[in-house]
């Protein structure tokens, strides 16, 4: 079941002048970052009430937050949903949406996640995510 | 101050198609559909935990959603906060984020909104809504 929206993901070039800019707007502190050597990215949140705006920024090159910003400039990447079970939400999404992965994987934020293709949902870039 | 993420904006090309491909994804029913003739926009609300996703629709060729669709393809479109005051919100703002409109305009679901520019907030249309 679809609890929430945990956070919402953006791209960015560097996290180092998109933190204080979001620090500004939201008014709150970042309050963590985080490297994901597995997806090639490192990541800053902020709480904003039930939900977490990630900021993404890619350490390498070719990874895939650099592609998107390539392909389509930084801005809104992903909205991620928790659900109470991400093996049960895959078996659920499977018939009507193609799930990038087979089984879920160890995500930022320890939580066990997976994707679906935008081509499914309306060129949004969907993520399940559950707690560890 | 900002409250929370009030809702997160998705531009389709038509409703009557994304609406059952969003209530199969979040299972949950769209509950309100609403035109919103200032903006050129037909609007489907879906209610996740504390957050709305809205699906938005143009309704007029030139709108800012069908050039938005044109230039982007479907997608994520803007994220909307709630604040508390969006005239001191304007005013906090000002200095540092560029603000569309000087003075709050009537939104769907009875708020009343203004927008930043994407190029102040690295690419993202931020939205700040009150509850009128």
């Amino acid at each position: 079941m679809v609890k929430k929206i945990e956070h919402i993901g953006i791209a960015v070039k560097r996290l180092a002048e998109a933190i204080p800019v979001y620090e500004k707007l939201l008014q709150t502190k970042c309050y963590k970052t985080e490297e994901v050597t597995s997806e090639n990215v490192c990541t800053a949140f902020f709480q904003i009430g039930d939900t977490k705006i990630e900021l993404l920024e890619s350490t390498t090159e070719d990874g895939v937050i650099a592609k998107f910003i390539e392909k389509k400039g930084e801005g809104l990447h992903h909205i991620a949903f928790e659900v109470d079970n991400i093996n049960e939400q895959i078996h659920h999404a499977s018939p009507d949406f193609h799930v990038l992965q087979e089984k879920p994987k160890a995500g930022a934020d320890n939580k066990q996640i997976c994707f679906l293709h935008p081509k499914d949902t309306h060129g949004v870039l969907v993520e399940f995510c559950q707690e560890q």
